[in-house]
């Protein structure tokens, strides 16, 4: 299914880095292609209802293979996709989940972070991605 | 865990003697450091379905460590959280849901009150919120 | 819809006092003749998990009007109401739910008590049971 | 909330550790004294149906303060606490799942290993347990 336990530990890791050097506290969680958990840390003092949020937003990115906050743009109100949060369980459209390819631009999973402001919880995303794709 | 049975029965003490003198028929919840209920009060006649509201108001102020009205502030159509109430079985973002702290101002849990006008429910909160931290 | 408020604590203070005197660490949920919550507390260091399942335990007792543990008889591999945990969102069907009667005999409510062997968790029921039966 | 991020992410590495050297897949989760999810892995080819058994497993744990299997000796037909499963959201009561202490012998979490033998889960559990105890 795309994503190893090993690459997911080291997004988690990246991610976990890039949030101690920014100063914030995350919930970090790394999903496969079949938009199946296969890591996640919660850094001590993040909130709690950002664990679910995290997960959540690594599913809707694997869902739709694209960035949380695109999704988002689409499901406001008067949007094409208003309400689309009401399926699979919950989605979380707001920006903090990114897709995560492989070499061949194949997307084999999805990483999420919730626990500052969106932009804070993307930039730490980005970094967990970076770490896997840039490999 | 923080808020022990005492404190939330106080805590709910307080708020039940506030909504008496205002009037109001008033869901009263705490919730620990955990967001696992701990003490819960409903007055006669308070609305049924304020029961879950004042629950979940008390878990989402912990869940994030804020008054549930500056969740909804952010969770508006084109804010930055829109749709949050969609994580964690679901979230309250209007105000009534406050956290508590103890006296290091660690946040030990939280307090939801559900039942009338939200300035009213964050009213009666309050005084419950202050029948802890004034300890 | 029957119980009040004030019966509710009444109910929930005498099981707590029972729970003391006996060593055991409670979760105590009184329901109205509606099977919803009128009063909650969870004793200090009390099992977690207890807190659903001393819920479930007085929504069931509600729901048909008859102690848990007599459904829990009916409910086993071979009887008459076997796999009957689950409806209504989860019931639980040993021991520590009891419905409570006003003064003409008609079910107002019932008390769940979940913390202990299931005898105990019936013997803190009853104690609260009593406080509001026998007034 | 007792379980630090390190200490989870310790026992998730001995865990993982344990596994390899046993020649078996596991999921793996950790729980604080909330009952909610520190860290997790996914081995790879792990079942994916063990994922949720492996996170109900440590919840489950901490829920009672007792190893899962323990609950599963009481929770069969005709046990006292036959149907327990069905409360909190599902509970997993056979072997796999273990509270975790300080060194004060408090709760502070839980860890939970599925994928294998109830056996072979449990010894796994063991092991990430013992990374953090004997710490």
């Amino acid at each position: 299914m795309g994503i190893t336990l090993e690459h997911a530990q080291a997004a988690i890791q990246a991610a976990h880095q890039k949030a101690l050097e920014m100063g914030v506290k995350m919930n970090i969680a790394v999903v496969d292609a079949g938009a199946n958990l296969v890591a996640f840390a919660r850094m001590d003092g993040a909130w709690l209802g950002s664990l679910d949020i995290s997960i959540k937003k690594a599913k809707t990115a694997r869902f739709f293979d694209m960035p949380t906050g695109a999704i988002g743009g689409l499901s406001q109100p008067g949007g094409s996709l208003f309400g689309i949060e009401h399926s699979n369980g919950g989605l979380i459209s707001f920006p903090g989940g990114i897709p995560i390819k492989d070499g061949h631009g194949q997307v084999v999973g999805a990483i999420g972070v919730s626990g500052s402001s969106v932009e804070n919880d993307h930039a730490v995303a980005e970094a967990g991605q970076q770490a896997i794709e840039g490999k």
